[in-house]
């Protein structure tokens, strides 16, 4: 039986039981202590009358005044003991329940220093929270229990030797409004090896059980249908052997039919000395990026007061939230759109890293602070890791006279963290590097979303990707957060685009010529990607101007062109992501507006407070506190090669210094001076370095020797 | 003085010297030996009454369909030393000269067997053969020599102790039919240091020197404006003092004004065991993977009959051609737009490579063989290298039930080479993974192109990077050149796209449907990338069903929708681009139809006998032999960070099969067992791997025991 594991916080160096006597930094996540402290205010406010059922106990963070206050402070080194700092609070989200029937949920901000509640407010009963891992434990058992579950179950002869096993999602998008739901994708598995990790995901079972997420009662039974291209949308024969037609995709290496690879051979990365970074709590520092990182249940790790040599580049950097709407019109799987960040939450799908399976070389790890379901705290390791990587040539240089190269490596500092979500798995890092970069990248991988197809059949909505197994098309559409604070707070975002210029006499008499068009968003708004005009957005402080360009200091990044929201726009899957409609908002920076789908997302009618109700305010954002979203996602119609565990699919955004600095940041870094690589056998041993950039590079050298203009006249 | 070293080939792993008594590989490049041969035989057919000035000798690859045949019985095991093989031919490209003005570029087909010459081919004077480094290094000379171009030196007042340099460049397009001619960009370097790599391009001089290639004679003096927004076209003050505003822009460590880095510890990649990739001559095997490496002056590394587990891939991929038009209007900035492939050779210009400097691990180097001014081999050391490398998570899953991850890492196979063409440096990069996908990829970097700015002024046209110094605005645009032979040679290309779908009661009642719509491409043509339709390009095999999913086999890849061409239409620099205005070229097979741009790029008016002209024969490309052209690029308006040697910009292209395999090709990879990787000092030690996953992510475990259907009912 599981238990009810639901809030995370980023446990400070110090470790969460030696907290006491140490201040802890405003953006130092919860401790055990803390988040104990909070469930004790929560208890003691709501009384012995009612049950409290917990679901997260986070920091909240500061308001941006006060917290950037007190930065300030700490970057000009002015901050001691006595220092004031913002009221460290925490945020608990919790079900309070009136006898069986009757769930608030309802979440609190408690004041740390006090031990007391200072807010309560109750959510009214159309807004859903996230589901959590207890609910997901409580819907299996329901099923397993429910008499109406059971027959239906009954209506198929399954395979000796199999079992039943289900995937718990979010009820999705409906027409109508309904009581707080969830719903489960049926599986068969092959439990004759007596191997638990034998994959289910190749047996579906065409039936959905919906259940009353607080009476734990099934209430209903959705047939699908496992009809082909020409089946029309209801159509399904459901025979007793639906799964008969189905074959093993067995991952997990002992199971699997074929011999694992022998010939891959070991690749270690050794740091001899150690790491580049120094962390101190959730402080790091690396090749002049200075920056905290924080986690919470919902976002995962965020990114916070990030410096570049002493200059501030952003406020806060996190993925806002994503989600996967499925293509298959079929009902009812118009209802199978996970919004993964609040539906569930990121931070408490969060894998528990181990070292050398998730990265490589030396690796610090970060750990949360978890809180069961009766509200009291306990720790979870790993759930984010801090590395560096080498990301091959940094800079290069080759003067073709002399055929001397100046030649870097390109090191990365990467902040990682893993998520799963049932059967699928995203890895997202935060990668920054030498000369000034910032790369948000995801991947996609994990198991795709398979339906029950009847034998020899094919379909419009999806692809066999194994027998029986039908993979539904559908989309991931995620939305990044970026707060930028480029030398400050008040920044202005522009849009950079390259255009054609007509033929000219006087302008452009011969044609090459293009215009660089620079257009400030003046008001909140959305826009969209343009490639072909190589739109680029550029934040930037209008009262910093660079010595050199005379341009005033940005950082920039190119949207990508993915393709946005398909669902139709009147449509709920459409309405529900407002955010999955447009590839860049800006808006003027508001406390606690982190979500980009709205605060609720679970069986949500429509997107609210979100980033589109957020643009609609149509604040002023010239020269102002701006926020920068940005939308980015793939159409995964899936191949049969995503199958059983898919290959990373990888997408990343740059987020680049334009006109920031004064020249090249990274022009500091020395030229490689590795001793260790070696020649593979049958390389001819001619590469003692200086001397074959010299002897070989002969046939480049194309200039004699320089003019002296003074000899020569 | 330097010397004239224009050919390449690829060398045989028994040496150049050793070939003799072994039956080269069709593709196998020259020898020095058959080089010499070539030589010998162009001398003997010109006679003694003519001088011969050699460009380049390198293999003439045989005609697909004599190569075909001998592949398909290499696979088949089936060759023996008396299996007939296709001809071996060498091409050489030479200028026979008669008397001091008339040069006739000429190409000839060298029989190898033979040693004579089968085929000789003038080429009309209209047309330009590529640059080569001694026509670079007679420019320098004749411009030094010049009393035009030293008047016009002596009108400046160069900073005491600075001398004269200059980068020759190709001629660009003009409006009119000129002789052959070199143009070269100009500047002064600080020899007060006497160090020769003293960075040149921060002192730009206002004036281009354009020279009669065969002649020598300087002809004229192009004066270049200097002004900012507001002086039109022409303005130039051409101060004397006109350096007198620029500033050192040092990238060489020992003439840095700020210390290197000293706080970047080293990171080695370590292979204990060796490489995992077998090398013999050109053939390469690594995880299933076959391939030939080919060399060529003008392409650089191409790869040869890609296999995959026995099945074929691609017959040929390389990148074709790239052009970097400038955006300066300003004339005779018009003439700034350089091939660096068709003008100058990605094969003459590539670096010879040095250990742990352009790549870590263990590392294979190719050779290549020069050719001298008079025709006579030479070996060149290391111009493409060849390594594995590390690249993150390959695909990972977690049970959520039993917390069992299993995650494998995503090696991969890389075939690199780097070229130099003066400021600007290129690393090319062909990628091989595990999964089945092939990547290009693509770095610029190196110095930007700059021009003199007078004080204080900004141009739209470019950037100040650095005091007085100009950078121009600029496009670089690619085309690759994909070969498929998917499960063999008759192919079909689909265009695969997603679309909304109206709303229907009967088809899409909720609206969350979408179309996967295939288009196939029966005519030779073109068309665009188009992102919201998240177009894919699928090179497809229709006979060739995959027994999983009944979809015929295929690669595929999402072309990216960079900007084209930003000149006008009607401009030169458009017409000499066809292939840089689409993205996706689609054309029927034809032996030595190579170049997008056409053969002769050098000085064109505009494109001939390239992708265009192929498209339009409106051949039938339908289960046919068909090549696929991708072009790709990015507009560069650069920011200071670019100054004075740029950051890499990357750009990536993913083949990846599509229902080619009948599952994830990379299931069979071990799961990571590195046993190498430390933690990081304080994280704690906590971190042994099995004990990790299993106690501290029990947050994720949300469901309760399955059910077995029997016992339940």
């Amino acid at each position: 039986m599981a238990t009810q594991n639901l809030t995370t916080g980023l446990v400070r160096s110090d470790g969460p039981e030696a907290s006491s006597g140490t201040i802890p930094h405003p953006l130092d996540q919860l401790t055990v202590a803390e988040v104990n402290l909070a469930r004790e205010a929560i208890l003691k406010a709501r009384g012995n009358t009612v049950a409290v059922n917990f679901r997260s106990i986070f920091l909240e963070e500061p308001p941006k005044k006060e917290l950037s206050q007190f930065l300030d402070l700490e970057h000009s080194g002015k901050v001691s003991l006595q220092t004031p700092r913002p009221a460290r609070r925490a945020t608990a989200q919790y079900d309070v329940v009136y006898g069986d029937k009757n769930h608030e949920y309802t979440e609190s901000c408690v004041e740390i220093a006090s031990g007391m509640e200072v807010e309560e407010r109750v959510v009214d009963k159309v807004h859903h929270a996230s589901l959590t891992t207890h609910e997901f434990a409580a819907f299996t058992e329901a099923c397993f229990a429910s008499p109406l579950y059971k027959r239906a179950i009954a209506e198929f002869d399954l395979p000796e030797g199999f079992v039943i096993t289900i995937d718990p999602w979010p009820y999705g998008g409906d027409g109508e409004i309904v009581p707080r739901y969830t719903q489960g994708l049926c599986f068969a598995r092959d439990a004759r090896s007596g191997n638990e990790d034998s994959n289910h995901y190749s047996y579906p079972l065409p039936l959905i059980p919906v259940m009353d997420t607080y009476s734990h009662e099934v209430v209903r039974i959705d047939r699908l249908a496992t009809g082909g291209k020409d089946d029309g949308l209801t159509y399904g024969t459901h025979k007793k052997n639906v799964l008969d037609h189905c074959s093993p995709s067995e991952f997990i290496p002992e199971l699997l039919s074929q011999p694992l690879r022998s010939d891959i051979k070991p690749l270690n990365v050794v740091q001899p000395e150690g790491p580049s970074f120094q962390v101190n709590g959730n402080l790091i520092e690396w090749q002049k990026w200075r920056f905290r990182v924080g986690f919470n249940p919902r976002e995962g790790a965020t990114l916070h007061d990030v410096h570049y040599d002493g200059r501030s580049v952003l406020y806060r950097l996190s993925l806002s939230e994503m989600t996967v709407p499925y293509g298959d019109p079929r009902p009812p799987f118009h209802r199978k759109q996970a919004f993964d960040f609040g539906d569930a939450g990121a931070g408490r799908a969060a894998n528990n890293l181990s070292l050398g399976c998730d990265c490589l070389g030396v690796i610090k790890y970060f750990d949360t602070v978890l809180t069961e379901a009766d509200g009291t705290a306990s720790l979870a390791k790993n759930v984010v890791c801090l590395h560096e990587q080498d990301n091959g040539i940094g800079w290069k240089h080759t003067n073709f006279r002399t055929q001397r190269a100046v030649v870097t490596r390109l090191r990365e500092l990467v902040v990682q963290f893993i998520i799963t979500l049932a059967n699928y798995e995203y890895i997202f890092a935060f990668k920054f590097d030498q000369a000034g970069g910032i790369t948000f990248e995801t991947r996609a991988t994990g198991i795709v979303s398979v339906v029950n197809i009847d034998p020899g059949k094919t379909s419009p909505w999806g692809n066999v990707v194994s027998s029986g197994a039908l993979a539904q098309n559908h989309q991931h559409i995620f939305c990044l957060r970026i707060d930028p604070a480029i030398d400050g707070q008040k920044n202005t975002v522009f849009t950079e685009e390259s255009l054609p210029m007509p033929m000219s006499k006087e302008l452009n008499p011969y044609g090459n010529g293009y215009e660089v068009r620079q257009t400030p968003i003046k008001k909140s708004q959305f826009f969209d990607a343009s490639p072909m005009t190589n739109l680029t957005v550029k934040m930037t402080n209008l009262s910093k101007l660079n010595p050199i360009s005379g341009r005033p200091v940005s950082y920039k990044f190119i949207p990508t062109a993915s393709q946005l929201m398909l669902a139709h726009p009147d449509s709920i899957m459409a309405k529900r992501a407002q955010f999955a409609q447009h590839h860049v908002w800006v808006t003027k920076y508001k406390d606690g507006e982190f979500w980009a789908g709205g605060e609720f997302t679970n069986q949500s009618q429509k997107e609210t407070d979100g980033v589109a109700d957020a643009v609609s305010r149509n604040d002023n954002v010239e020269n102002e506190d701006v926020v920068v979203w940005n939308t980015f996602g793939l159409t995964h119609n899936p191949r049969v090669e995503d199958w059983p565990v898919m290959p990373v699919e990888i997408h990343q955004i740059h987020l680049r210094p334009a006109d920031f600095f004064t020249a090249n940041p990274a022009i500091d870094v020395p030229g490689s001076t590795d001793t260790v690589s070696v020649l593979a056998p049958g390389s001819e041993g001619c590469c003692e370095s200086g001397e074959v950039q010299k002897a070989a590079s002969s046939h480049l050298q194309g200039a004699g020797p320089d003019l002296d203009p003074k000899s020569n006249l």
